[in-house]
């Protein structure tokens, strides 16, 4: 071979190394096992769609940035997230499926935006979604939080807080206001106010409308304190619309519900400015941030929708949900070195020989292994020195060396890595140290 | 909204129902925890990639089944095989690389073949390789059988063989003969030899070349007897060709050390016709049948390659590697009902409310999680009866109902789903009684 080909992953397409994807790994796997702790189904669906499936509800940036393609005579897409795969999915299966139907997909989503730092084309999204055959209980929205609460204590977090809003009381108040024709513009402003400050947010609110409907947003948007402090601010803004007196009921109800399900004071707090986006959530939505790295975004979203299913069926289904951008979400925690993936290893064990002891590698490998050990063999024609450089590079705790003298004694030389103590000791002996560790 | 879409996956595209979800995923988690057992690194490449970096090595047919895609100024392609990323990733992360480099990959891999029963355009690979830089010791060819056999008896298997061959005997004897040229036909020929049988293979042989050449080979082909046995014949041949000497030696150290490494004799059989396709692989081989179903095919093969990386450096990478075709495999089990996913469930308990004590299920329930029991709720405002019914589809082994009585006497009723047994006990000792099933 002459002409070489220069090996390059593309641009925006995450590819770790493996120190790192063990630590990726482990993060997908806290995800899965706590969503599968409250019952969740596993799915999952093909990442090539037939592209109508997927466009049916796509539009404007979505579908710019799609993935479509044609083979033999297909329309073909690659999914852009895991929502409209499930809408096909309880749609084609209805018949096979118990509602409510309780489902976690953990998989790869594709969006061809601009390539950035930290913006994936190709990312892991962790979804659990409920939903209802015509109708779902208000009490799903609040074991959702709760599984947030699991998920980021068990990957390790404290100090997060779950912020929680009702789009009803949003859409009430504004229909109070006689303000539905500005409503998305008017949120679009809202959103701004973390950026922008209350005074701006005003300003901006004055070119939209009369300053009295403007004073009573300001007054909804100062409204502050503990969540039963807020509860009781809304209760007192007095305003009848029907929507907004049932998204306050159901905020209620499922704040109070959320403390059932174990979740502690300081994670949860209602924020009346989320609305996360314009059409798709009805009711409940919710936002996660970690408390000292506001700055990331919400690092876990979601909320519930009326209807999953309406391009395909006439059936209602209700769904909450929500999302973990898992590769996002590893790039950031990375990237600002709030965990790190310098000491990860897959081994606990490597086993090598002073000489060409190989037969012996492999048997004691081979025990170890029988006893849980996760053990490596390093066989080949190497220095004695590169075989522990390697265990080295690799992280691996413990070393296991077998020369003449071992062999003859039946017994193991066990080095320690960290602490670089070495002894020699049965082969029983090695493996309640490496288990104890 | 009027138009419905009719909600269908695309033809070739594997989409299981949640209880056999759950047991794919149970295979899967084992294959993984078995490759990590032996120290194999995590990979995940992305499922696309530039175009020319999958089409270096492809043609024939991989190049018509390739999915091959324009997106922006970028040729695209989705990859077809595990093996191509392999190689691009240890030329790109060479540095960064521990050699010999060991790692497992579980993906999806993409081939456009006509679909048919059982054959899928998008399917599971789970592959491990070791990659040496320069040079790699041939005792990790034997490690890999010793991989085979731990994965397929920790899928629960008893009775399977490894058929180990190695592609130097089958040149070497070529050579030897004289029949370089006509080796690609030759192999084809003996390929079909549990198809056609010994005498029809000597026939179509016949038409290839002479008789005292065709006896030779037919001689080969009709070694058998004990591992040991065949090793003897192989030596009575008496063949002096250097690639033939080499590769019965390699054979003989392979064989032996598969036994170091615990593979019981049993399960390891030297089968001197496999060749494992034509260019590809060029020293050991490997083909895995499960005894009783040796028609599904191999469930697991690989072998030796000498260069994984000639089209991205001219640095010599040899590496040995295997793979499982799990979704294929997955099929196959479960279509000849060799393996059934009726059963499978995530919970291990449903807990639901005679009336509306649905905050007594919120606290029942997280005091279970909390306690390690995958428990899901069903809080919906349905009859006990049909909630009853909702656990025995998904198979939930227990019911824990909560009723005025219980809420009052601070217990709960279980109710086990196999036997109906139900009685009224302390949540700790609820808890007990689940854990122990």
């Amino acid at each position: 071979m002459s002409e070489k080909l220069k090996p390059k992953t593309l641009p925006g397409f995450m590819e770790l190394l493996p120190n790192e994807q063990i630590l990726f790994n482990k993060m997908k796997e806290t995800i899965q096992k706590t969503y599968e702790k409250y019952g969740f189904l596993p799915l999952n669906t093909p990442i090539i769609e037939d592209a109508k499936i997927l466009l049916a509800k796509a539009g404007g940036e979505t579908e710019k940035q799609i993935y479509r393609f044609e083979k033999g005579e297909n329309d073909l897409a690659l999914r852009f997230d895991l929502t409209v795969p499930l809408s096909k999915y309880v749609t084609e299966y209805y018949d096979k499926l118990s509602f409510p139907f309780k489902r976690y997909q953990i998989g790869k989503v594709y969006r061809g935006e601009k390539p950035q730092r930290g913006r994936y084309r190709e990312f892991y999204q962790c979804d659990i979604d409920i939903i209802g055959d015509g109708k779902l209980s208000i009490i799903n929205d609040a074991e959702l939080p709760s599984i947030i609460y699991s998920t980021f204590k068990n990957l390790g977090f404290d100090e997060f807080t779950i912020c929680i809003n009702n789009r009803k009381i949003l859409n009430g108040l504004f229909s109070s206001l006689g303000l539905n024709e500005n409503s998305a513009q008017i949120l679009r402003i809202i959103d701004k106010i973390d950026k922008i400050g209350a005074d701006n947010v005003k300003e901006e609110l004055l070119k939209e409308t009369q300053e009295d409907k403007v004073n009573v947003v300001m007054q909804f948007l100062k409204i502050s304190g503990s969540n039963e402090e807020k509860i009781k601010a809304l209760e007192d803004m007095n305003i009848t619309d029907e929507t907004f007196v049932q998204g306050l009921n159901e905020l209620k109800t499922v704040v109070m519900y959320i403390g059932t399900f174990g979740v502690p004071e300081e994670n949860l707090k209602i924020d009346l400015t989320i609305a996360r986006g314009l059409d798709y959530y009805t009711g409940t939505v919710y936002e996660t941030f970690l408390n000292k790295y506001r700055n990331l975004g919400s690092v876990c979203s979601g909320g519930r929708y009326d209807n999953l299913t309406e391009y395909y069926t006439d059936r209602e289904m209700p769904g909450v949900g929500i999302s973990i951008g898992l590769s996002r979400l590893f790039f950031l925690l990375t990237d600002n070195g709030i965990i790190s993936a310098e000491d990860e290893t897959i081994s606990d064990a490597l086993v090598i020989s002073m000489g060409e002891e190989y037969d012996s590698v492999a048997k004691v490998a081979t025990q170890l292994r029988n006893n849980g050990v996760k053990a490596q063999i390093n066989i080949e024609n190497q220095k004695i020195a590169k075989k522990f450089k390697y265990a080295d590079k690799l992280n691996i705790p413990f070393v296991i060396i077998l020369g003449e003298d071992e062999i003859k004694n039946n017994v193991v030389t066990i080095k320690n890595m960290t602490s670089g103590e070495q002894k020699t000791v049965t082969i029983e002996e090695a493996i309640s140290i490496i288990k104890e560790k």
